[in-house]
């Protein structure tokens, strides 16, 4: 296993690629009053910033706005476990659709003719809130060896 | 989709119950002075608490202590999702070993026999402690329709 200190060289490690460009959703974390939360999100990795989608009303804009510091873990399911986690702070930008961000990792997720059939089928069309994290503190694992 | 406000009640719902017994990792979310922090961690469902089995010296150690409020996301890497979250405070317990819990996440993560092996493994013995989430808050989603 490799258990690297936080560097941001290892978004561009193959393990920190792998993941960035993966189907795995983003685990995203984020603080609130009353202690700590945590939710999966689709995210597409800009090659700067790990940008997310937010549908309006998610209960997460109540807690998150820019500058807010927040922090994610990209990690595989099954042993043996190989993992990126990242820590920063967000700039939150309202727009008035949906996120090509969004569609990007929806693509990922679902493939390229799922995701526009998936798209296609949220109604009415929200207006999306972009939430990119700018990293700041990375570190990487691998126990595949 | 299945969204249900917080309601312990999720803990025993098919959902809920199906990813406790999973082999899917907890990612389990904290609090620093310096912002939150995720982190994937194998978990042990005893009924009541998610107890999860940490090697000394861990980071999250020096900021999660008995009363410290923490969350996890138990939820499916594919598409259509399906997940859980948990909140509540933690009982921070030091043990002498390896914890039967963390045994029970590994024969669950690995199967038995692999389980085993990997326990065995771990050298020198590690004296793990014991943190266990009471969920106060829960819920439960599921896209599988």
């Amino acid at each position: 296993m490799t258990h690297s200190p936080g560097d941001l060289a290892v978004l561009h490690s193959r393990v920190g690629a792998e993941l960035l460009a993966s189907a795995i959703p983003a685990r995203f974390a984020y603080t609130t009053p009353d202690g700590p939360r945590v939710v999966p999100l689709w995210f597409h990795w800009t090659g700067t910033d790990v940008v997310f989608g937010v549908f309006p009303g998610s209960p997460k804009l109540r807690h998150v706005s820019t500058g807010t510091r927040v922090a994610v873990s990209i990690d595989s399911e099954s042993f043996p476990h190989y993992g990126l986690q990242i820590r920063g702070s967000v700039t939150v930008t309202p727009t008035d659709g949906i996120l090509p961000e969004y569609a990007a990792a929806a693509a990922r997720m679902l493939g390229a003719a799922r995701a526009a059939e998936f798209i296609n089928g949220i109604a009415p069309p929200p207006a999306q809130v972009r939430v990119a994290l700018h990293p700041e503190w990375a570190r990487a694992m691998d126990m595949r060896g």
